[in-house]
């Protein structure tokens, strides 16, 4: 009898998955992969920008993608005209308009491959002019207002004014001018600073000999070849960087006073003061813990001051450069952790602090632009919610801070020059992506697009927001936001099985408010097959303040784990979770989590899928690893925890690692390191490699990934 | 009552496998895998030599490893004493006596790491001393009779006789002397030829430097290194080799003349004249399809004569050197495959062919030596079967062919100085090996050892020689050799899961009347946990004739293909076969046919495992891949019909590419661009790489690998 109503439960549970699934579609592993991206991507607008010294905001036609709206918010919001840009040069069929970039009022340029071309509009008609072709090799290509173009060709910095020139003649490729250093670390993405009229032209010089070669093997040629790389690694020989000043009218080159005797500290946060005489660098010791502010004489390359020095027993991590207040040459906003919380403080270029200009248990995420009459900075902020960001303008002198947003979610601000107007993009849970014109006063509004669902015709996963507290009850509690994300026809009745899926390094938060709610399609294609995911963020990672990501100094791969299996604890205490069938899934420092869960607490997943995983901090780079870990000469103890190679014996269950044969981040010596060890040890494990790759997979070949990573939850968990 | 039924006899056929379970023991992976060279290898002699000038046999005693037993045939047999060699230099506690190699009737030598150490005997008692200190990094030791050693070090040769001399002294790293040229093709092992008398010092000298590198990256060093080789595509520069003649007593050093404007054609078959007038060289044509026999003057290099030519539609595959008759300064053996068997040609030095000695449609496989009373020549040969190899005279005036050995099986040969006794060692059906002193003449024999069996403890496979004709009741029928290996308690109403291992290249065979019968206890693991497994020499491989190798010339993984697919057909003929289950291995040539038949056959096996794969012809070696495939450039066809790396979109089912990083046989390449084009495709495929392995896993890690492999059926065909 008991049988018969069993068989009829089931039956009844088909009959109603069978009807929803014919009302529904499945994402197909392309669409959970890419479609956000592409073809189930929310609408969204094209080319928005402002107009210099006018409250005008431009875009792309949504009707038409090779032609302009301009909109006028002098009249409150009325299109002024749809603007024809006519025959610009790479104009083609198919093309869309180029993302303009403005010189001034009348003028705008944009590159079209090797072609910087200049627009001129009388405010009807633009007319273009292909000002200067660039050569095929040229890279780093950097327009100044001032119309001075800038950039490389391998490791040497050219200069186009009224004529080219070299500025750079170094013969050793080790040695690199002109492009970003330090491994992309500290904020940092270029190597070109023009001065604020263009008058002279900074640049970085980095030099790299001194560091070790690093074999990156290219198996698309026949015999494979093989690409030398500097890659500095933790404890070893860095490289040494050097900012240097050229004048275009002298020809001449100085080389910024920067020497303190420690050769491979750190050049971050490189600024000009706006009337060209200054140039601001804040020094970081190699040791990451101490950092000068300095400000130099742009002509002779001398310090002239330290404005204010800044030291922590863990780690200092500058990552902004100065931003002057508009129409002030001797003010600036300067970012700094030192109360707990990125915030910014108002200084003088003579180093006196005027004020902290925001304040609290939140931090700053942008600066977006000013609103110079009223001189409030427009910023983005996790004030709400570390799950969100939204608009704010934070007043100058008295630190007031206004919401300019209204919906909840993430948003993001481009703001007009004067900061009259905020251009406000965001997404939030129901919200694919909306797009706002709104005044800074809050006095009014205009909605340019709310983009319909994508996602209407799917069989959508139910995605549960989830908080955890730390130290509940006491002074330091401490919140973790995870989400769980459960399968389309959900039955708590059922006993699922489990991915979880994972990042928890610094300078990384996965989970916000947004749309789609889930945060990823994959995570829902797996609900839509059976799986419950679960993702969060624990200590360690970032936009939660100071003591919250430095929880882990010294020791990545500890606190972070005890975070994750409190996360454990709670999918085990829900009674339709299956806790014999849980599996765990990152990438990078997500795949060093991975692996290391397996190895530190074997028997809690069954299996596992690590993806270019860091096995042995002493391999990765200097940067990076010596903020968060130390020298390994200094930090012995925390560097052999961490290290993975030494426990495979311990695993239990079945781990994939997966790698990008050319990874240029994690090296691909971790996981052929890890798996000699497996084969040492006599432990069996799972490998793929993905020729040609770097550190990620991405692409049309990332649908390739997610299914030999589904695959293998299938084989194992299922 | 039908469920009943069964129910009975299934729990029958448990209650049998569980009583037999309990009276044998299971292989454990690391017996199935090393086991017979290890814990369970048969019984046998060490130190086998035989004193020149006597007919003494000498074997290290059974009983304790540092004595000898010498027994003088002279008196049929009789023991004459039990040796002590005393305290010779290298002698511990746990060594084992050395290997000696006699230098003269009363001296013999052997290599104690870098010292080269003679004994010289009395006939009772040993006095050893150090000859000579080599340096530590001596490689290609070559000691000769006159008491000459030479040895490289690097890519350049030493020679000591009264004095150390060095003989060569390229700078190039990339000419390399007096080491084994054209990547040991051709029977080629060494590149130090002393003369009959040690007067004069004949070797290799290897130009690379036109060759291009090919990077092995070394991952056991941070960071990672690149040995850069010299590997030689097919169709591509390849190196040239010249002979050259050092006279120690001049220092001088002459050039063979071997150039006939063809700079990268092949020196094989180096062979000195008995009066060390004349060096013989086989000069093969980079085509491989005409041969020159050339004898050369010793004193200047000059062509004496070319003795005669031997050409091929396909190919000429000379792998042996001239052998001299006994006595005879003017006659030798040459080996030629010209009657589509490889058999034994008497020729004087004036290149006239005095007669065929061997004949008929078996082949010789070795000279053992020679009776020189009864001018007869010691050899091993396949007369008996393709599956055996026995051992026989043959009279070199009238070819008369007597076998000497009696039973079953594979034998091997050790002919005294004089040919008047032979020691044979052999394995076969039930025969885990015996090794037995006979009279050349058949008048007498001794056994020395019959090894009990090994395995006799063990829960066995049952092993059917299995043949299938081709071209039945056609004159050109030809047998094809398989074995079937069924578990030992082997149900034929069960249906079974089937493993075929196969091979199939040329220069190889798999399958021999031997003991174990299965020829590997991997099989009979896969066996033991309920597979059957099946394994068949197809056309292509060797010992079989002319024809039978060369059906596949210019299309390698056709023709072999087919003969695999027939195994397949009786396999599936088998009531007992489960034909859903299917599933296949094979390394090296074996992974080019196991990804050939799951591409060009896709359904026939439901998984595979491929070890270091050749996927594309064109990125294999020179002289191997043009001898069966000619080059590219004149086989387009050829190289596109066998290449895989277009053909991965046909994969259905389950296909595992195994590789060691470090492969310098079938390069790394071939397994990474497969799984390039897999994934561009977007066809799932697993991987597993060895680091720091090259061709293959050797060693304690093959268990690792053989667990990996059988965990891979066992996840998909069970």
């Amino acid at each position: 009898m008991n049988n018969c109503k069993t068989a009829g439960l089931v039956l009844a549970g088909i009959a109603f998955a069978a009807t929803a699934q014919a009302q529904k579609k499945m994402f197909t592993m392309a669409e959970a992969t890419s479609g956000l991206a592409t073809t189930l991507a929310p609408k969204s607008i094209k080319g928005a920008t402002w107009q210099p010294g006018t409250d005008n905001f431009w875009m792309v036609d949504k009707d038409s993608s090779n032609k302009w709206d301009c909109i006028s918010l002098t009249t409150k919001g009325a299109k002024m005209a749809t603007q024809d840009p006519g025959d610009y040069p790479g104009k083609t069929a198919k093309s869309n308009l180029p993302a303009l970039k403005w010189l001034n009022k009348d003028e705008a340029y944009y590159v079209n491959k090797q072609d910087v071309v200049v627009g001129k509009t009388d405010g009807n008609k633009w007319t273009w002019n292909t000002w200067f072709t660039l050569p095929a090799s040229a890279e780093n290509i950097t327009v100044d207002k001032s119309k001075k173009i800038a950039w490389t060709v391998d490791n040497n910095l050219w200069l186009r004014d009224v004529a080219t020139k070299q500025v750079t003649n170094e013969t050793d490729k080790n040695i690199v001018c002109g492009k970003s250093v330090h491994r992309d670390e500290f904020g940092i993405d270029q190597g070109i600073f023009f001065s604020p009229k263009g008058t002279l032209l900074a640049y970085y010089r980095m030099d790299q000999t001194m560091v070790r070669d690093y074999p990156i093997p290219h198996w698309d040629t026949v015999p494979a070849i093989i690409e030398q790389i500097k890659y500095p690694m933790a404890g070893g020989a860095s490289h040494e960087v050097t900012l240097c000043i050229f004048d275009p009218a002298t020809s001449k080159t100085v080389v910024v006073k920067t020497n303190d005797g420690e050769k491979d500290h750190y050049l971050t946060s490189v600024t000009w003061s706006p009337d060209e005489a200054f140039i601001f660098i804040a020094i970081l010791n190699r040791d990451q813990n101490h950092l000068w502010l300095n400000k130099y004489d742009a002509k002779t390359g001398d310090l002239v001051k330290t404005l204010f020095e800044e030291s922590s027993p863990k780690y200092v991590h500058p990552t902004h450069s100065l931003t002057f207040i508009p129409g002030k040459n001797d003010q600036f906003l300067w970012w700094t952790e030192r109360d707990g919380y990125d915030h910014l403080y108002l200084y003088s270029t003579d180093g006196k602090l005027i004020r902290q200009v925001t304040k609290g248990n939140w931090l700053v995420n942008d600066i977006a632009g000013f609103d110079t009459k009223n001189k409030q900075v427009i910023i983005t902020a996790s004030r709400e919610s570390p799950m969100e960001k939204h608009i704010y303008t934070a007043d100058l002198e008295t630190g007031k801070v206004t919401r300019i947003d209204k919906d909840p979610g993430m948003h993001t601000a481009l703001a007009s020059e004067d900061g009259k107007y905020v251009y406000d993009v965001y997404t939030g849970p129901g919200i694919p992506k909306n797009s706002v014109i709104r005044a800074t006063s809050g006095t009014f509004s205009e909605s340019l697009l709310r983009s319909p669902d994508p996602l209407a015709a799917y069989e959508r996963a139910q995605v549960k927001n989830v908080t955890m507290t730390l130290n509940i009850d006491k002074p330091d509690a401490i919140q973790l936001y995870g989400k769980l994300i459960l399968p389309p026809n959900f039955d708590s009745a059922k006993k699922y099985p489990v991915m979880v899926y994972l990042y928890n390094g610094p300078n990384v938060q996965l989970l916000h408010n947004t749309f789609p709610e889930s945060g990823n399609l994959w995570y829902e294609y797996m609900a839509q097959h059976g799986y419950i995911v679960f993702t969060m963020d624990g200590r360690g990672s970032s936009n939660r303040g100071l003591a919250f990501e430095q929880a882990t100094f010294r020791h990545l791969g500890e606190i972070e784990i005890e975070d994750q299996l409190r996360g454990v604890d709670y999918l085990k205490s829900l009674p339709y979770v299956d806790a014999n069938r849980l599996g765990i899934h990152g990438w990078s420092y997500g795949g060093f989590m991975t692996t290391s869960l397996m190895l530190k607490h074997p028997g809690v997943f069954k299996c596992a899928v690590a993806g270019g995983p860091v096995m042995d901090w002493k391999m990765y780079e200097v940067m990076y690893t010596e903020r968060y870990m130390d020298m390994p000469q200094n930090n012995a103890e925390g560097y052999a925890k961490a290290n993975l190679l030494d426990k495979v014996k311990n695993l239990k269950g079945k781990l994939m690692l997966i790698h990008g044969t050319n990874d240029n981040v994690v090296v691909w010596q971790h996981s052929l390191d890890f798996l000699k060890k497996s084969v040492d040890e006599g432990v069996q494990v799972d490998y793929f490699v993905y020729p040609g790759y770097e550190h990620n997979v991405r692409g049309k070949d990332r649908v390739h990934l997610m299914q030999k990573i589904t695959d293998y939850f299938d084989q194992n968990l299922k």
